[in-house]
């Protein structure tokens, strides 16, 4: 289908309006059982770095936000210039963690895929899948969908600390 | 604190592995009662434009693709072109309609906001956030959280035709 035939679906706006001219979708959130395991697995494992960090110690909740950087983007060193820098970037990741989760005993979060569902995956695109998913492998990483499960031979599902399902797909033509 | 005290928390990985290089956060998926409905609400009141959209009529569900993209921003017109530059930008956000439940009677999905919590919410982020809030409300948009509510002054939530938050952020410096 056309980009031109998508302006003409049901319910889309022919032309985004003015009014929202520099509006960006800045983040997504979810809620974590144990902020230093989403933390290795964010970072260590799919490469994010940690940008902002917020404690509210009196409402025994910390917010980490977590973005997926070009190579070479310079950070703000500044509290405020940084916040501001992040508010203005898309694919931030925003982890909640309230204080004390970490110590219950098993799953603690809901990950959207059973009932009641709504919220589904975030997705995290790679330029290699399959030395992606190699290295998710050797990491020992688990998986909803491995590669080579079902009909979708190029995508696969694997799943966070807290089993919220991240998908892997390609950002590169697939031969 | 300052970004070096962040690459020491429990957790974090010093440095993203190289062989994380060209990792993208690209999307988030939320499944929606009513495509028409959704799609109404992020083109024609939060400005995001369709920019690809999948029909499985074998297995009764449609996925929408939408992005805020920077004004001037061009959209590769062929498919496939369409969808590696889709994959290779943050941001995105999928909308998975199963067909028919826009027929059913009253909410269909769950914000995660309530038990069994998860996911909590989006965040779109605007240069003039009264302006914005302004707009909304003669848009007579829900809000969870209006501005002037509650301690967070600088920020808002409004709702989307399902009920999931979107958090509104301003993304320059607040007087």
């Amino acid at each position: 289908m056309s980009l031109a035939a998508f302006q003409t679906q049901p319910g889309v706006a022919a032309q985004p309006p003015a009014e929202t001219t520099g509006f960006v979708f800045n983040h997504t959130m979810l809620r974590v059982k144990d902020a230093a395991a989403s933390l290795a697995f964010y970072t260590g494992v799919l490469g994010f770095r940690l940008i902002d960090l917020r404690h509210f110690p009196d409402a025994d909740f910390s917010l980490y936000f977590l973005a997926l950087l070009p190579a070479g983007t310079q950070i703000p060193e500044g509290d405020d210039a940084r916040r501001v820098w992040m508010a203005g970037i898309p694919g931030v990741l925003e982890l909640t963690h309230n204080h004390g989760t970490e110590t219950q005993a098993g799953a603690v979060y809901h990950d959207g895929n059973s009932d009641p569902r709504g919220f589904g995956h975030i997705c995290v695109s790679v330029p290699d899948i399959q030395a992606a998913c190699k290295r998710f492998d050797a990491l020992q990483v688990p998986y909803q969908k491995r590669l080579e499960d079902g009909r979708m031979k190029h995508l696969a599902f694997i799943k966070d600390p807290d089993g919220y399902w991240v998908e892997i797909i390609s950002n590169t033509p697939i031969a």
